[in-house]
């Protein structure tokens, strides 16, 4: 049996977005394991009735379909199991190194990911699937209180992006990765709340940002050299609502 | 011979707020060190010669004197002496977890940092002795751009601590510490802003924040226990350039 990752994929397949599963696409990478990633689209709910995520409305990728048919649902309990089921090259680590890779984490998810959706809100939106996107409104619409439209407002999120970096900014000026000499599970945070932004834009979130630009495509580069493909919308020249 | 930690004092010598120093501070806790605190101001530039800092005008605190003669300055300096000298109780680690502490320690200086000031620039000047004040004033205005008076804005200041301590507040919602189950070099680079902010003003800077204020507390205990004074201007009714 070979190994599987439920990846959230836009009206383009080709475009693989969520950072959560980004956490865990390069984690597999990390861990040098073989594995396919098949796209998955919100209103695809019954393809996941195997992960025992119950009710149908609260099923979600990412999801791991290991090769013995485990299947584990949660880009952190995906951290955890892996860490557990191939335990060289660990992702998180255990003491100071587990809480310090949560620190960064409720960073990534509370500092990092509101300035990058205050930037592409609405470019997100438009490369949905077609079938995900009332969905999509529906729910981001409920948490922000405003439109989509509404929210996004491309130089404000620019700026709140280029302050919140300023600590990777700082230790990239340091070390070649964030986790020190070999990308690891701290960087994978960081870049798949960058990737979000990235593969579903036009504007270059980083083109300010020297430094961080560089880490983030040398991180692109080694996971594109183990065969994940890591497409952005400007490079595909994706269209909004384009199948 | 002992063991000394030269530490900046404000007018009342019982006041320490550099957060440099207060990182240091913990560190010896940490390593269940017996040393003692010397007060130091900053025109006592005189009485750091011993260290090698060269020009005279770049000497600064925390300056280590360990019980052999050994000088160490710079507050990350000393942790790495610490670690080398002594071993057990590692306070930064190597590897990734080295990485996430270089993380937490400039998203420290870079996002906490600033909020804090923008709340405290004026209590900290007036709780400075009268000698140290024209310096601070000068080297802090040429940083700012502006008076140290212009500089402040509670309200502001508070809304951006609040907004920057998200990631710490999401993380003490699962656990005691940073660093885990006890207390380690992460939560000392955190709680030594914290620590420069209490000490100088009379402003509760945690009193929206329970999970945080119960988290500092309980560190605050911690070192008090071993010994070393946490003392607050608000608590000691401290008063502008009392000596």
């Amino acid at each position: 049996m070979s190994r599987y990752m439920y990846d959230l994929a836009g009206a383009d397949a080709r475009l693989r977005f969520s950072p959560f599963c980004w956490r865990v696409t390069l984690a597999l990478v990390h861990k040098g394991l073989e594995f396919e990633r098949l796209a998955w689209r919100f209103t695809e709910k019954d393809r996941l009735a195997f992960t025992g995520q119950e009710p149908e409305s609260s099923r979600k990728v990412p999801v791991l379909l290991d090769t013995d048919g485990t299947a584990v649902s949660d880009s952190l309990a995906i951290f955890d199991y892996l860490d557990r089921t191939y335990p060289g090259a660990t992702l998180i680590g255990d003491g100071p190194a587990r809480g310090r890779f949560m620190f960064v984490r409720h960073w990534s998810e509370t500092a990092l990911a509101p300035a990058i959706l205050k930037t592409v809100a609405k470019d997100l939106f438009d490369l949905l699937d077609p079938a995900d996107q009332p969905y999509f409104r529906e729910s981001r619409e409920a948490r922000l209180g405003c439109t989509i439209e509404a929210f996004q407002d491309r130089d404000a999120g620019l700026k709140q992006l280029g302050q919140a970096l300023a600590p990777v900014r700082a230790l990239l000026g340091e070390a070649a990765f964030i986790d020190g000499e070999r990308p690891g599970g701290a960087d994978y945070l960081v870049f798949s709340m960058l990737m979000w932004g990235q593969a579903t834009s036009r504007v270059d979130l980083l083109s300010e940002d020297q430094v961080v630009a560089d880490w983030f495509a040398r991180l692109r580069q080694w996971a594109e050299d183990a065969g994940v493909s890591c497409d952005l919308a400007r490079e595909l020249g994706a269209h909004p609502g384009e199948h």
